[in-house]
């Protein structure tokens, strides 16, 4: 069994986008330059925001943040989208979700340029990857295609097993592996909510993406022997082990899941720490303007 | 055995059509009016486009017919394109595929206003799909999901398994059928060409959406007792029964799987007709202004 270290490779990647912006840089290229829109103030969204800053000060990203309260009306929300579109400097943002209920999500997500949609979440670039035209993947299913290159697993003619159907996960996940190309040509099986006996599903899989958020759904019993099994869940559930009072649990139940792994994402330190280096990653294009032109 | 006639399907969808137009019209709403343009002079592509405007005319709608000659620059092409979306009259539009290899196919698509594209081909109206917006849905999934409301085939908690992973067949309709809704809810495998062993997945499920292209692929020995069996095959293959000299074989070998089967449908008049009853519904709906405003 090899563990799928997410946060070293993350790091690493880090570490190559930092030596490429010091090259561009040195020649007179333009700093890449992040901006994120962070609307009221939610713990959880406050970390991450903060974390992605943090990220881009790393890597030699110029970063601009914008806070707005949680009052904040969608015509004024939507007044910042439309200055970001038109800021020439500014190559990619984010707009951190979720937000207050009486903004339209999605009317948000419409209005982002798709060229500095970084998020990926804009329908043009889900529909793009779709057709596998260049495009902004999200975070998520970009951070997992990465740990596939970087640990070398083997995916043509495999059966890849995802559960869970959302649309920043699950569904691009089930189109990405289905690809014709090196890192995909899966035989892909898309179980869900609706789906009558999943362990049916997994025992046969090659690959087991779990995206369901249910801490410790995916038991031994469900995975065969050798599987790869990526874990994309993070509960928070209460815990007397730690400090904060709580922790961070998976989809899978890793203790009895592992032995029987060829290779497994732990949680914390597998998927999750890849997020950043994706939404680094698709700065970096909106930057050098590899999607769009 | 319940045979899927999709003919009939169609003319029904049809005169609904019609009938929804007169009321409209007669109320002194605008009449929906279609354009499509032809590139070259492909026999098949004729045959497509006048079926297409002989429908228009059919449920009541206005239609133009632009001709290009197969000699058309992409400028040239894309002048229509922009002509086309900014003609205020015409609500949809296709341009028919596939065009002349001196043309950049994607380049047209991109061009079409997403709020005319009735042929559900740019990537903000896949996208959209993808993401469960209001969107236009392309013509043979569109018309495959048509057939499982009309005749009321159960597909929640099924498994249905897609052979065929294309842009236009395969990978839309394993997404439309993984969906939340009353007409999916399915636990979805999508095969193709890199699956080791495809008989080890039609032999379990349910549903069997066959878009390969392969004449006769799908044999009685693959399918469950029960199975449902939906046929987008049509593939030209010569012949001595007919008079053209030529036979439109579907990628079921319909006679001995049809047996088996509790739907299934037949090559010709299964999905074929269906395609138009598709793009006349999708040209209603922009003419209505309900996908986009």
């Amino acid at each position: 069994m090899e563990l799928i270290d997410g946060k070293k490779i993350s790091l690493q990647l880090q570490s190559e986008i930092a030596e490429e912006v010091k090259t561009i840089v040195s020649k007179g290229g333009k700093q890449p330059h992040l901006a994120a829109v962070l609307v009221g103030n939610d713990g959880g969204s406050e970390t991450y925001v903060a974390a992605k800053i943090k990220a881009c000060e790393n890597v030699g990203f110029k970063s601009t943040f914008i806070r707005h309260t949680s009052e904040v009306t969608e015509a004024e929300l939507l007044a910042t989208v439309v200055k970001l579109n038109n800021d020439k400097d500014i190559d990619g943002y984010i707009v951190q979700m979720p937000l207050p209920k009486h903004i339209d999500e999605q009317k948000i997500i419409k209005a982002v340029d798709p060229a500095k949609d970084v998020d990926g979440f804009h329908p043009v670039n889900v529909g793009r990857m779709v057709l596998s035209l260049p495009s902004y993947i999200s975070a998520t299913p970009n951070g997992i295609v990465e740990l596939i290159k970087r640990y070398k697993i083997e995916t043509s003619g495999k059966h890849c097993v995802v559960i869970g159907r959302s649309n920043i996960v699950g569904s691009p996940m089930s189109i990405l592996m289905a690809k014709n190309n090196a890192f995909a040509n899966c035989t892909v099986t898309i179980c869900h909510s609706k789906t009558k006996d999943i362990s049916f599903f997994t025992k046969q899989a090659d690959i087991i993406i779990c995206a369901l958020g249910k801490p410790e759904f995916l038991t031994a019993d469900m995975v065969k022997q050798g599987a790869v099994v990526i874990d994309v869940g993070t509960t928070r559930v209460t815990s007397t082990e730690t400090k904060s009072g709580f922790k961070l649990k998976g989809d899978v139940k890793f203790d009895e899941v592992a032995p029987k792994c060829s290779f497994i994402t732990p949680v914390p330190g597998g998927v999750g720490p890849m997020t950043i280096a994706s939404l680094l990653s698709n700065t970096l294009l909106a930057s050098k303007k590899v999607i769009y032109k």
